[in-house]
């Protein structure tokens, strides 16, 4: 039970959304790598908050990770890699009247059971989406390095409260929430891996799946065909092999580009379920911890009525942080 | 990678499928806690091949599990168990001559890139579904020292090859399958957790789902309202709390007992989607990683049409086995 | 191989000596704890450069560590502990010109080869002394909290260059240096650990040692008796068992307070031997890395003569983060 | 807190000295190694009891390790090893007697507590020596792949009783102990690793204490000139680099081939304190755990007065398995 993943690619996350700063210790890179901060920028701008218009949260932050150690000259060094990443324009006021009234949907309570009473629950402290900032910042070089080794890896939406047609329809349904939030599914595509990475009785989806597991909001993880697969026959789902050009491959990829939890060199595919933002303006019913009594609670500060639009860069990110993990 | 899960409760999972012997190593366990050798004898056998009539694999096999270190005086020392199965009843000549021929679906290929060729893969080798029966008799010891400590973990199928009603459909599905095979979804559920274990940004979600995926042929898990809960609204799929005798805890489940991977209190449910069989006796397409020429493959030895049915009780052991090494 | 310790209490510390900062994070602290910032500070003074007069470097730091997350009101919150000590007054021009030439004794050498030229080494980079700061910081918060429990911890000098008598002969050898430099031996007393307390295999011993060795300059690890028992008979070198007051205790102490990596309730005692400082002002034989020729190397910068002075509260620090690992 | 040790190779040992079988798992061993049982079976008969005429215990096993998976065809799998020696010989009721007195230096008493009483503590139970025939046939394995490396690691005793010369004077000195035992200090060599190996805050020497500390009696490690060399100036201590044949290395080896936690080239030199066995035939003073009164104990079964002469191959086998797990 821990902040951490990861064996050879060791992930340590810290930090709280209201508190002094949140970042990330990444334990394990190679030297020599360069970093363009540019691009790394650009990558953190798709999870930032208050970037799709209407859509998303209007707390405004410049998320500038400030890269403490591990990068000299531009380049990697090979030691630990120290980010962090000042939390600025926090209103706390907001939370600390519903302090002790846990939000469906949230972690106020079982944190406040875990910790006693005593994390600092402000915005959702430790528990936040705002903490997978610094999972972006960090995996935005792990897929700088991947990309130079020939692996791209690109997630995308494909589905948001259950529509999953064209992308209007799905800006749509947010735009008329009226207070009230949904959920959505990411899928995950990565290429370029050879095969034979992974391996082991719990490999590469048990990883893949233990980090994934780690971003706020995710409920669901399935390879390949998945949930569906289950309702199809081995016949149809089985993925016949077929060589050419000195390669084997398959002609169709039901299994995720996983097999016994080792790469076949076909695209290797996961989907994330990400239930609906839990903070809604919608009045709910909740306790207040201190009474024990039953009490009305109307959630007023800001939040994001889907949080799948900014959750993809976070799905790219934790795959090629796993990813640096096992290559 | 590797065939080892857990932090304090450690487990080792070793073996091939037609090798001299499978078993586990679990280090953890605390000490003095009685194991009742008749229950968990009984407990194997639920995933025992044979056990179903014309369902499940002809190949029989008494899998009684030697405990050769860690219970003196029929209780835990707390110090290492060790478990040994032997292998007996092997028919390796089945599957001597498709050697080069990797079935579909199975890690035969990957095994053969990543361990370049010198895995012992007759009948699955290492990744055989075999393996998981070190897994329940390491489960089945914690399953006796959760329900001691009023937890009870308890798996059933909800769908096989999509049909999740009558069980009668079921196996009239299983018995007309002509040598192909089908999928399914077993949901598990724990109760008697109290609020407030795991915890951490990567909590107990993350360490279910590592673990579940090194079950053979799961390729998804969710927790609680998982998939479909991507689909709801906010409003719809929070679960509002409520107090009653003192006591907090929520009016619906969707959350599946998890919020910010720690325990609410609420039954612990997870489903976990497993493929259908790859091994079929249908004719498949394959390659010869000797010539690389493309070859048809049918696959004679014996198989099991639905691993569904025996994968029930590796779930509740899996489960068992990640809650004892949190609690 | 990293940078990062400890199973229930993981610390990841990161930084380079002449980077922008350094630090750590500490995930598993218990949530509730207060902390006593000025007794911290001062703690973290015992180490810091510049306070002993003539005898430790002339280098300057406040070496004040900032907490950015973590804690809450001067509690801790059961998230993972957030710590960075910014580096200023560095002089990086001093080791510029000696970069290509390895320090004996140092690890310019082999971080060169390991990370192939791209580590920030300047000061000795993550090999730096400097690194302890963030230990020290992490373990004045174990201290604390250890101390409430009733354990103590209580590290000190034992010998430095071979004299083992009066402080003030210590102190007048390391004054007479005359730009060479010793080593010394220091020993960590823990009081207060109840019995029963490690174990496994793989216990106490093993996990102190690790963690130990991870101290620049230490070079050797004992426990109780260490080395001088060895030289022992058994019948001079056990501990007879004594029972008085219903508590059973040892007569002597020659095994440390550990018997199978296991403690007795008797005071935990290890010894580590630090070696002599590499930085000396005296002119050593070193080699060109980029033209291969062997050189004069003279260090020019400031360097500590002795660092054991120093290191003092770091072993303190090391045993607090190990022992609030495993109670 | 474990039995287990390494991390990209896993190894977990498990059993008791009068149980069933002890043995060991060993997860990450490169696939393709072919093994040659006979060296191995001569390695292992380097730590077999009887081996030593008068000088060892007087038990006699064959300590043929079974291996049940991870090797195919005479060439290690890749997949996890699973090795079992059975427990032959076994006198237990030699032990029965003293089962509530723990023995002076032994785990008895420390296990007791630990365990509650529930540990299977005949003949040391998990703490035995005995524990270290697993370790020498993972280790034999190990060595033969790093052999093939051009790695070679060598063991040999420097110090028996305090006795450093001659070979006939420490036999002599075991002979005349009358029932006294004697510790001593072992030194190991290992040649052939390339530098480069180890790194990062927790390097090679934490690893190599960690897993050293965990063969029983160990109490104390240093790498190169460890604690002699603590009292040494640092222009004495220091190995000037030297380059010939366009390769750099020391001229002296103080450092033991490890600055910073990573190898240098030269021979990775450590060396282990192993205090006098504590079981002795001499009475002692100890406790009866049910009455808690002092009583006085003499020790009858069969001991080994030095154990430090069936360390040696010990010493190499975690020195193997350790270079294992990060080359």
């Amino acid at each position: 039970m821990s902040s951490t993943f990861g064996d050879r690619l060791k992930i340590s996350i810290f930090g709280e959304s209201h508190g002094e700063a949140i970042g990330a210790v990444v334990d394990g890179f190679p030297s020599g790598e360069e970093i363009d901060f540019t691009e790394l920028q650009a990558f953190m701008a798709r999870r930032a908050p208050g970037g799709f218009g209407s859509i998303a949260t209007p707390r405004k932050e410049d998320d500038i990770p400030r890269f403490i150690s591990g990068i000299y000259n531009g380049k990697t060094t090979g030691t630990p890699l120290g980010i962090v990443i000042e939390n600025t324009n926090t209103r706390s006021s907001d939370y600390e009247k519903i302090k002790k009234i846990p939000r469906p949907g949230h972690a106020d309570f079982t944190a406040h059971i875990k910790y006693s009473g005593f994390a600092d629950m402000r915005g959702g402290g430790h528990f936040s989406g705002r903490l997978t900032a610094p999972i972006c910042a960090a995996g935005a070089v792990a897929l700088q390095i991947l990309k130079r080794r020939g692996i791209s890896i690109s997630a995308y939406i494909t589905e948001i409260g259950g529509i999953s047609g064209e992308k209007e329809d799905m800006y749509e349904l947010i735009r008329n929430l009226n207070g009230d939030s949904v959920g959505g599914i990411i899928e995950c595509r990565t290429e370029g891996l050879p095969p034979g990475i992974g391996g082991g009785m719990f490999g590469l989806e048990s990883k893949l799946a233990g980090a994934l597991f780690g971003i706020p909001a995710v409920k669901g993880v399935e390879f390949g065909s998945g949930f569906e697969g289950s309702r199809k026959k081995g016949s149809e789902n089985n993925d016949s092999f077929i060589a050419a050009d000195k390669k084997v491959s398959t002609v169709t990829n039901n299994h995720g580009g996983l097999l016994g939890g080792i790469t076949t060199g076909m695209p290797l595919v996961f989907r994330i379920a990400l239930k609906p933002t839990p903070s809604i303006a919608l009045e709910q019913d909740s306790v207040d911890l201190n009474t024990l009594e039953n009490v009305k609670l109307k959630i007023e500060g800001r939040h994001d009525p889907c949080v799948v639009i900014r959750a993809v860069p976070v799905a790219e990110a934790i795959a090629a942080l796993v990813l640096m993990d096992v290559i």
